[in-house]
Protein backbone atom coordinates (compact mmCIF):
# COMPACT_ATOMS: atom_id res chain seq x y z
CA UNK A 1 0.00 0.00 0.00
CA UNK A 2 1.38 3.17 -1.20
CA UNK A 3 -1.16 5.76 0.71
CA UNK A 4 -4.28 6.56 2.68
CA UNK A 5 -7.52 5.23 1.26
CA UNK A 6 -8.62 7.15 -2.19
CA UNK A 7 -11.27 9.45 -0.61
CA UNK A 8 -9.11 10.05 2.18
CA UNK A 9 -6.02 10.75 0.07
CA UNK A 10 -8.38 12.90 -2.87
CA UNK A 11 -8.89 14.96 0.66
CA UNK A 12 -5.67 15.18 1.43
CA UNK A 13 -4.56 16.60 -2.51
CA UNK A 14 -7.50 19.39 -1.85
CA UNK A 15 -5.81 20.60 1.50
CA UNK A 16 -2.25 20.29 -0.83
CA UNK A 17 -3.46 22.54 -3.17
CA UNK A 18 -4.07 25.49 -0.44
CA UNK A 19 -1.99 27.97 -0.39
CA UNK A 20 0.81 27.83 2.19
CA UNK A 21 0.00 24.19 3.20
CA UNK A 22 2.08 21.60 2.95
CA UNK A 23 1.63 17.92 2.54
CA UNK A 24 1.83 17.28 6.40
CA UNK A 25 -0.21 20.25 6.87
CA UNK A 26 -2.96 19.12 4.54
CA UNK A 27 -3.19 15.53 6.08
CA UNK A 28 -3.18 17.12 9.66
CA UNK A 29 -6.09 19.32 7.91
CA UNK A 30 -8.02 16.10 6.19
CA UNK A 31 -8.30 13.73 9.56
CA UNK A 32 -9.55 17.07 11.46
CA UNK A 33 -11.81 17.18 8.48
CA UNK A 34 -13.17 13.18 9.68
CA UNK A 35 -13.10 13.68 12.87
CA UNK A 36 -15.58 16.93 12.86
CA UNK A 37 -19.00 16.13 13.79
CA UNK A 38 -21.38 16.18 10.95
CA UNK A 39 -22.99 19.27 12.35
CA UNK A 40 -19.61 20.81 12.07
CA UNK A 41 -18.97 19.58 8.66
CA UNK A 42 -21.69 20.47 7.39
CA UNK A 43 -21.59 24.02 8.70
CA UNK A 44 -17.79 24.31 7.53
CA UNK A 45 -18.68 23.61 3.75
CA UNK A 46 -22.03 25.79 4.00
CA UNK A 47 -20.10 28.33 5.39
CA UNK A 48 -17.72 27.67 2.14
CA UNK A 49 -20.75 28.27 -0.48
CA UNK A 50 -22.89 30.79 1.20
CA UNK A 51 -19.75 33.14 1.40
CA UNK A 52 -19.12 32.70 -1.90
CA UNK A 53 -22.52 33.35 -3.27
CA UNK A 54 -23.27 36.30 -1.09
CA UNK A 55 -19.68 38.09 -1.17
CA UNK A 56 -19.05 40.36 -4.15
CA UNK A 57 -18.18 43.74 -4.78
CA UNK A 58 -19.03 46.88 -3.41
CA UNK A 59 -20.84 49.29 -6.65
CA UNK A 60 -18.95 51.98 -5.57
CA UNK A 61 -15.19 51.57 -3.66
CA UNK A 62 -15.44 47.73 -5.18
CA UNK A 63 -14.44 46.44 -1.44
CA UNK A 64 -15.47 42.87 -0.42
CA UNK A 65 -19.15 42.88 0.42
CA UNK A 66 -22.50 40.75 1.52
CA UNK A 67 -24.72 44.26 0.18
CA UNK A 68 -25.08 46.12 -2.80
CA UNK A 69 -23.02 48.82 -1.56
CA UNK A 70 -20.46 48.29 1.65
CA UNK A 71 -20.96 49.51 4.95
CA UNK A 72 -18.46 52.48 4.96
CA UNK A 73 -19.30 54.09 1.51
CA UNK A 74 -22.78 53.80 3.05
CA UNK A 75 -22.43 55.45 6.25
CA UNK A 76 -22.90 58.69 6.35
CA UNK A 77 -20.11 59.70 9.09
CA UNK A 78 -16.92 59.29 6.57
CA UNK A 79 -15.85 62.05 4.85
CA UNK A 80 -16.71 61.66 1.31
CA UNK A 81 -14.17 64.25 0.29
CA UNK A 82 -11.32 61.60 0.33
CA UNK A 83 -11.06 58.60 -0.71
CA UNK A 84 -7.79 56.23 -0.05
CA UNK A 85 -6.71 54.18 -2.65
CA UNK A 86 -5.56 50.13 -1.55
CA UNK A 87 -4.62 46.88 -3.65
CA UNK A 88 -6.32 44.41 -1.34
CA UNK A 89 -9.79 44.44 0.81
CA UNK A 90 -6.93 43.36 3.70
CA UNK A 91 -5.49 46.54 3.22
CA UNK A 92 -8.67 48.58 4.14
CA UNK A 93 -9.20 46.51 7.79
CA UNK A 94 -5.22 47.47 8.18
CA UNK A 95 -5.82 50.66 7.80
CA UNK A 96 -9.22 50.67 9.33
CA UNK A 97 -7.52 49.74 12.72
CA UNK A 98 -5.86 53.03 13.36
CA UNK A 99 -9.10 54.29 13.64
CA UNK A 100 -7.36 57.34 12.50
CA UNK A 101 -8.91 57.57 8.76
CA UNK A 102 -12.14 58.72 8.13
CA UNK A 103 -12.82 59.05 4.48
CA UNK A 104 -13.79 56.11 1.70
CA UNK A 105 -11.74 53.56 -0.21
CA UNK A 106 -11.27 52.01 -3.25
CA UNK A 107 -10.02 48.49 -3.59
CA UNK A 108 -8.22 48.14 -6.89
CA UNK A 109 -7.54 44.20 -6.40
CA UNK A 110 -4.62 43.55 -7.57
CA UNK A 111 -1.21 45.80 -8.26
CA UNK A 112 0.22 46.96 -11.98
CA UNK A 113 2.63 44.14 -12.89
CA UNK A 114 3.69 43.07 -16.18
CA UNK A 115 5.60 40.65 -15.42
CA UNK A 116 2.79 38.24 -14.17
CA UNK A 117 0.42 39.89 -17.12
CA UNK A 118 -1.54 42.31 -14.80
CA UNK A 119 -2.42 44.97 -16.64
CA UNK A 120 -3.79 48.27 -15.80
CA UNK A 121 -7.32 47.52 -17.32
CA UNK A 122 -7.12 43.81 -14.96
CA UNK A 123 -7.23 46.04 -11.90
CA UNK A 124 -10.19 48.58 -10.83
CA UNK A 125 -8.81 51.73 -12.09
CA UNK A 126 -11.66 52.51 -14.12
CA UNK A 127 -14.05 52.16 -11.31
CA UNK A 128 -11.61 54.95 -9.42
CA UNK A 129 -11.55 57.06 -12.41
CA UNK A 130 -15.95 57.30 -12.90
CA UNK A 131 -15.64 57.77 -9.21
CA UNK A 132 -14.07 61.17 -9.44
CA UNK A 133 -16.58 62.39 -12.39
CA UNK A 134 -18.07 64.86 -10.16
CA UNK A 135 -16.73 67.24 -7.70
CA UNK A 136 -17.04 65.59 -4.25
CA UNK A 137 -13.67 63.82 -3.99
CA UNK A 138 -11.30 66.37 -3.16
CA UNK A 139 -8.21 64.22 -2.30
CA UNK A 140 -6.91 60.66 -3.03
CA UNK A 141 -4.53 59.35 -1.02
CA UNK A 142 -2.90 56.23 -2.61
CA UNK A 143 -2.03 53.68 -0.38
CA UNK A 144 -0.87 50.64 -2.26
CA UNK A 145 1.48 48.12 -1.24
CA UNK A 146 5.67 49.92 -0.80
CA UNK A 147 6.77 47.51 -3.68
CA UNK A 148 8.14 48.05 -7.22
CA UNK A 149 4.31 47.02 -8.04
CA UNK A 150 2.73 49.15 -5.73
CA UNK A 151 5.00 51.63 -6.75
CA UNK A 152 4.20 51.39 -10.26
CA UNK A 153 0.69 51.35 -9.47
CA UNK A 154 0.43 54.89 -7.59
CA UNK A 155 2.59 56.21 -10.35
CA UNK A 156 0.36 55.33 -13.52
CA UNK A 157 -3.05 56.15 -11.32
CA UNK A 158 -1.66 59.20 -10.32
CA UNK A 159 -1.12 60.51 -13.74
CA UNK A 160 -4.03 59.56 -15.24
CA UNK A 161 -6.23 61.18 -12.21
CA UNK A 162 -4.65 64.37 -11.27
CA UNK A 163 -6.06 66.06 -15.13
CA UNK A 164 -9.20 65.68 -13.39
CA UNK A 165 -8.23 68.25 -10.61
CA UNK A 166 -8.22 66.20 -7.86
CA UNK A 167 -5.41 65.92 -5.15
CA UNK A 168 -3.46 62.99 -5.01
CA UNK A 169 -0.79 62.25 -2.04
CA UNK A 170 1.14 58.98 -1.02
CA UNK A 171 1.37 57.35 2.18
CA UNK A 172 5.00 58.37 3.51
CA UNK A 173 7.80 56.20 3.31
CA UNK A 174 10.69 55.79 6.70
CA UNK A 175 11.21 53.57 9.78
CA UNK A 176 8.44 51.80 10.62
CA UNK A 177 7.73 52.69 13.97
CA UNK A 178 8.62 51.08 17.07
CA UNK A 179 11.81 48.51 14.67
CA UNK A 180 15.71 48.85 15.05
CA UNK A 181 17.05 51.47 12.91
CA UNK A 182 19.70 49.09 12.53
CA UNK A 183 18.12 46.41 11.09
CA UNK A 184 16.29 48.83 8.75
CA UNK A 185 16.88 48.48 4.43
CA UNK A 186 18.93 51.04 2.68
CA UNK A 187 15.86 51.98 0.58
CA UNK A 188 13.73 52.51 3.73
CA UNK A 189 16.26 54.60 5.27
CA UNK A 190 17.21 56.58 2.08
CA UNK A 191 13.47 57.46 1.63
CA UNK A 192 12.83 58.60 5.72
CA UNK A 193 16.54 60.87 5.21
CA UNK A 194 14.68 62.51 2.08
CA UNK A 195 11.28 62.92 3.92
CA UNK A 196 12.90 64.33 7.09
CA UNK A 197 10.77 66.80 9.02
CA UNK A 198 11.52 69.85 11.01
CA UNK A 199 11.35 69.40 15.02
CA UNK B 1 -16.03 48.94 10.38
CA UNK B 2 -13.83 46.69 12.64
CA UNK B 3 -13.36 43.75 9.93
CA UNK B 4 -14.62 42.29 7.27
CA UNK B 5 -17.84 41.39 5.26
CA UNK B 6 -20.25 39.26 8.25
CA UNK B 7 -20.01 36.39 5.86
CA UNK B 8 -16.35 36.54 5.26
CA UNK B 9 -15.83 37.06 8.45
CA UNK B 10 -17.75 33.58 8.84
CA UNK B 11 -15.41 32.53 6.69
CA UNK B 12 -12.20 33.35 8.42
CA UNK B 13 -13.77 31.92 11.52
CA UNK B 14 -14.22 28.36 10.41
CA UNK B 15 -10.61 28.55 8.89
CA UNK B 16 -9.12 29.75 11.98
CA UNK B 17 -10.94 26.95 14.22
CA UNK B 18 -8.83 24.42 12.20
CA UNK B 19 -5.39 22.90 13.78
CA UNK B 20 -2.33 24.93 13.04
CA UNK B 21 -4.03 27.33 11.49
CA UNK B 22 -3.93 31.48 12.79
CA UNK B 23 -5.73 33.94 11.81
CA UNK B 24 -3.48 35.37 8.75
CA UNK B 25 -3.27 32.12 7.46
CA UNK B 26 -6.95 31.83 7.84
CA UNK B 27 -7.78 35.08 5.61
CA UNK B 28 -5.11 33.95 2.92
CA UNK B 29 -7.49 30.43 2.97
CA UNK B 30 -10.64 32.38 3.07
CA UNK B 31 -9.59 34.91 0.49
CA UNK B 32 -8.01 31.57 -1.63
CA UNK B 33 -11.63 30.41 -1.83
CA UNK B 34 -13.33 33.07 -2.86
CA UNK B 35 -10.91 33.48 -5.33
CA UNK B 36 -11.73 29.57 -6.77
CA UNK B 37 -13.36 29.34 -9.83
CA UNK B 38 -17.26 27.50 -9.16
CA UNK B 39 -16.20 24.11 -10.01
CA UNK B 40 -13.05 23.86 -7.97
CA UNK B 41 -14.86 25.38 -4.99
CA UNK B 42 -17.57 22.89 -5.52
CA UNK B 43 -15.13 19.86 -5.78
CA UNK B 44 -13.56 21.13 -2.65
CA UNK B 45 -16.56 20.89 -0.32
CA UNK B 46 -17.99 17.69 -2.17
CA UNK B 47 -14.39 15.80 -1.38
CA UNK B 48 -14.77 16.46 2.22
CA UNK B 49 -18.72 15.36 2.36
CA UNK B 50 -18.00 12.45 0.31
CA UNK B 51 -14.27 11.51 2.34
CA UNK B 52 -16.68 11.33 5.25
CA UNK B 53 -19.50 9.65 3.90
CA UNK B 54 -16.93 6.52 2.48
CA UNK B 55 -14.27 6.39 4.67
CA UNK B 56 -14.58 4.19 7.73
CA UNK B 57 -12.75 1.90 9.59
CA UNK B 58 -12.03 -1.12 8.02
CA UNK B 59 -13.76 -4.11 10.15
CA UNK B 60 -10.52 -6.46 10.63
CA UNK B 61 -8.05 -3.70 11.36
CA UNK B 62 -9.84 -0.32 12.03
CA UNK B 63 -7.48 1.31 9.35
CA UNK B 64 -9.73 4.09 7.60
CA UNK B 65 -10.59 2.31 4.39
CA UNK B 66 -13.27 3.12 1.47
CA UNK B 67 -14.31 -0.82 1.64
CA UNK B 68 -15.36 -3.03 4.49
CA UNK B 69 -12.19 -4.44 4.91
CA UNK B 70 -9.20 -2.35 3.56
CA UNK B 71 -6.18 -3.56 1.20
CA UNK B 72 -3.92 -4.62 3.52
CA UNK B 73 -6.50 -6.96 5.31
CA UNK B 74 -7.53 -8.28 2.16
CA UNK B 75 -4.16 -8.97 0.09
CA UNK B 76 -3.20 -12.69 -0.19
CA UNK B 77 0.21 -11.52 -0.46
CA UNK B 78 0.72 -10.04 3.48
CA UNK B 79 1.86 -12.32 6.45
CA UNK B 80 -1.19 -13.27 8.30
CA UNK B 81 0.88 -14.29 11.32
CA UNK B 82 2.26 -11.03 12.65
CA UNK B 83 0.22 -7.69 13.53
CA UNK B 84 1.58 -4.23 13.72
CA UNK B 85 -0.06 -2.32 16.62
CA UNK B 86 0.27 1.43 15.54
CA UNK B 87 -1.88 4.30 17.39
CA UNK B 88 -2.84 6.27 14.22
CA UNK B 89 -3.53 5.47 9.93
CA UNK B 90 -0.81 8.22 9.71
CA UNK B 91 1.61 5.41 11.23
CA UNK B 92 0.29 2.68 9.05
CA UNK B 93 1.68 5.11 5.88
CA UNK B 94 5.30 5.55 7.65
CA UNK B 95 5.50 1.83 8.21
CA UNK B 96 4.35 1.01 4.41
CA UNK B 97 7.10 3.39 3.03
CA UNK B 98 10.27 1.25 4.38
CA UNK B 99 8.94 -1.52 2.00
CA UNK B 100 10.17 -3.78 4.66
CA UNK B 101 7.00 -4.94 6.59
CA UNK B 102 4.94 -7.67 5.00
CA UNK B 103 2.53 -8.06 7.98
CA UNK B 104 -0.84 -6.86 8.87
CA UNK B 105 -1.81 -3.78 10.76
CA UNK B 106 -4.29 -2.99 13.83
CA UNK B 107 -5.25 0.72 14.40
CA UNK B 108 -5.71 1.96 17.72
CA UNK B 109 -7.20 5.08 17.07
CA UNK B 110 -5.38 7.02 19.86
CA UNK B 111 -3.33 6.34 22.52
CA UNK B 112 -4.22 5.89 26.73
CA UNK B 113 -3.57 9.11 27.93
CA UNK B 114 -5.27 9.58 31.49
CA UNK B 115 -4.39 13.34 31.64
CA UNK B 116 -6.13 13.43 28.89
CA UNK B 117 -9.12 10.72 29.99
CA UNK B 118 -8.31 8.55 26.70
CA UNK B 119 -8.87 5.25 28.62
CA UNK B 120 -8.11 1.77 27.42
CA UNK B 121 -11.92 0.94 25.91
CA UNK B 122 -11.67 4.49 24.49
CA UNK B 123 -9.21 2.80 21.79
CA UNK B 124 -9.71 -0.08 19.70
CA UNK B 125 -8.19 -2.53 21.75
CA UNK B 126 -10.91 -4.51 21.83
CA UNK B 127 -10.91 -4.99 18.51
CA UNK B 128 -6.95 -6.56 18.82
CA UNK B 129 -8.33 -8.74 21.16
CA UNK B 130 -10.67 -10.33 19.28
CA UNK B 131 -8.20 -10.87 16.55
CA UNK B 132 -5.99 -13.27 18.49
CA UNK B 133 -8.93 -15.30 19.06
CA UNK B 134 -8.10 -17.90 16.52
CA UNK B 135 -4.28 -19.13 15.90
CA UNK B 136 -3.32 -17.57 12.65
CA UNK B 137 -1.66 -14.67 14.73
CA UNK B 138 2.31 -15.42 16.19
CA UNK B 139 3.23 -12.14 16.61
CA UNK B 140 2.29 -8.63 17.88
CA UNK B 141 4.73 -5.67 17.19
CA UNK B 142 3.54 -3.01 19.12
CA UNK B 143 4.67 0.21 16.92
CA UNK B 144 2.99 2.90 19.45
CA UNK B 145 4.68 6.35 19.60
CA UNK B 146 7.86 6.37 21.43
CA UNK B 147 6.45 8.75 23.90
CA UNK B 148 5.19 8.53 27.84
CA UNK B 149 1.50 7.67 26.46
CA UNK B 150 2.78 5.27 23.81
CA UNK B 151 4.65 3.16 26.19
CA UNK B 152 1.92 2.92 28.35
CA UNK B 153 -0.15 1.49 25.99
CA UNK B 154 2.15 -1.00 24.54
CA UNK B 155 2.62 -2.10 28.28
CA UNK B 156 -0.65 -2.19 28.96
CA UNK B 157 -1.43 -4.09 25.27
CA UNK B 158 1.22 -5.96 26.35
CA UNK B 159 -0.13 -7.65 29.31
CA UNK B 160 -3.24 -8.06 28.22
CA UNK B 161 -2.83 -10.41 25.18
CA UNK B 162 0.65 -12.14 26.73
CA UNK B 163 -1.31 -14.96 27.95
CA UNK B 164 -3.02 -15.35 24.80
CA UNK B 165 -0.25 -17.36 24.25
CA UNK B 166 1.54 -14.69 21.76
CA UNK B 167 4.58 -12.89 21.42
CA UNK B 168 4.87 -9.22 21.87
CA UNK B 169 7.33 -6.88 20.85
CA UNK B 170 8.26 -3.51 21.08
CA UNK B 171 10.33 -1.40 18.28
CA UNK B 172 13.79 -0.54 19.02
CA UNK B 173 14.62 2.54 20.39
CA UNK B 174 16.33 3.63 16.71
CA UNK B 175 13.15 5.64 17.23
CA UNK B 176 14.26 9.33 18.58
CA UNK B 177 12.57 9.41 21.75
CA UNK B 178 9.64 12.34 22.00
CA UNK B 179 8.88 11.92 18.74
CA UNK B 180 6.08 11.38 16.42
CA UNK B 181 6.14 8.14 14.85
CA UNK B 182 5.53 9.81 11.63
CA UNK B 183 7.91 12.32 11.00
CA UNK B 184 10.70 9.31 11.52
CA UNK B 185 12.32 8.97 8.32
CA UNK B 186 12.23 5.40 6.89
CA UNK B 187 15.81 4.23 7.76
CA UNK B 188 15.41 4.83 11.38
CA UNK B 189 12.12 2.81 11.15
CA UNK B 190 14.05 -0.07 9.33
CA UNK B 191 15.92 -0.79 12.37
CA UNK B 192 13.47 0.00 14.68
CA UNK B 193 11.77 -2.77 12.98
CA UNK B 194 15.02 -5.21 13.03
CA UNK B 195 16.20 -4.54 16.47
CA UNK B 196 12.63 -5.11 18.00
CA UNK B 197 12.84 -6.53 21.63
CA UNK B 198 10.72 -9.36 22.98
CA UNK B 199 8.36 -7.72 25.64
Amino acid sequence: MNGFTPSLEKLIDQFARLPSVGRKSAQRLAFHMLDMSDKQAAEFTETILNARASIHRCEICCNLTDGEICNICNSPERDKSVICVVGDPRDVIAIEKTHEYNGLYHVLHGLISPMNDINPEDICIKELVIRLGDDTVKEVIMATDPTVEGEATSMYISKLIKPLGVSVSRLAYGVPVGADLEYADEFTLIRAIEGRKEM
